[in-house]
């Protein structure tokens, strides 16, 4: 496969998550001016996008929604399942610990992780749950590849530093601090919930005149 | 106050989610090249965004961390207290109910939302819950100025320009369709869990270079 310029990759996905809930209305295919409309690109750029794949799946007016799919299911593997883990079972933890809808069906959680070994006898799932010392010797056991933090702010950078060095090659942090750890071959991605919401408080108060700051 | 640019608001609420971390550990004082180390910016950008607030508390060496909050704090009107709504009180919609210091202080949720009468009545939550036709009264009477937006990807759009039309003024998007809603004095912003997941796998998969898709 060409290599995929990553913000292609990130409409791809997008494109993706799209024709995923376009399907469910029993519609068959799309045109690339309509997926450009509903996820805020150009057309040009969406065909672009698709160019990257070994076929995007073309017919006439538009693309085949379940070959499309299928394309940038094959280009990105979603369908090897990845073992993941989530460190910090605190309320976002546990939430996320259950809810599996959350999760995309290429993510499997198969460890929990605390440093409170009281909490993690509260906490009720059906995933087995470790205290955090545990964490080389289950990583390497159950070949975890993904880690979730949701850990405090002040052990984010730490936690995050231990995990890379245990052999983790991806991280989704949600504590408040972002990370921006560049050490080879492992992909960082940083959300901060209640960053978000300060931020659109902001975008009131600051009166500036754009609507969508997904554009920034 | 001077217009302060989009992305100078952004980088500005990430170094107060900063400060706010840091002063907890106990320290007074922070450099503009710490802050850009800390927020993978540089500090010449730092001292720039700085530089739209009226005083940016720069003292000898940095900048006082309690000012420099004091100043932000200000700025973006973080000491007003606006009323939210959660609409869709399924799995994430529920945690995000109880779960307080995922928002900020400026937010308050006063009430929750959903079409499903039954789900409403099994949700324990001490926030009153009503069901979603209420939304036009509930929003006028209880002065709900944002919405979180917690519904399936299918229902996301025709609720949002509801909320709009009801009068809302700020959405969390937190369903998995991205809403580019343009409608004048509309702050929208999109939070795609799943889809930040299935990115990560996608990287993976792409074989790209970047370590930190919050660069691209």
């Amino acid at each position: 496969m060409k290599k995929i310029p990553p913000p292609s990759v990130r409409r791809l996905c997008k494109i993706y998550s799209l024709l995923d809930e376009i399907e469910k209305t029993g519609d068959i295919s799309i045109s690339s001016k309509e997926i450009g409309r509903r996820i805020g690109v150009p057309s040009h750029s969406i065909r672009k996008d698709i160019s990257y794949l070994k076929k995007g799946g073309g017919i006439g007016a538009g693309y085949d929604i379940k070959e499309l799919k299928n394309h940038i299911n094959s280009a990105f593997g979603f369908d090897v399942v990845r073992n993941a883990c989530i460190v910090g079972i605190g309320k976002l933890g546990t939430t996320l610990l259950n809810y599996k809808d959350l999760l995309t069906q290429n993510f499997k959680i198969v460890a929990g992780f605390d440093s409170s070994i009281n909490r993690l006898e509260t906490v009720k799932t059906d995933i087995p749950l470790y205290p955090t010392y545990e964490l080389p010797e289950i990583i390497k056991r159950e070949k975890i590849e993904l880690a979730v933090l949701t850990v405090p702010g002040r052990s984010a950078k730490k936690m995050a530093d231990n995990l890379i060095n245990y052999g983790i090659k991806g991280i989704v942090n949600f504590s408040p601090i972002v990370l921006s750890n560049r050490v080879k071959d492992v992909f960082i991605t940083n959300f901060d919930i209640a960053g978000e919401f300060r931020f659109l408080s902001a975008m009131f108060a600051a009166n500036t005149s754009i609507k969508n700051h997904n554009d920034l």
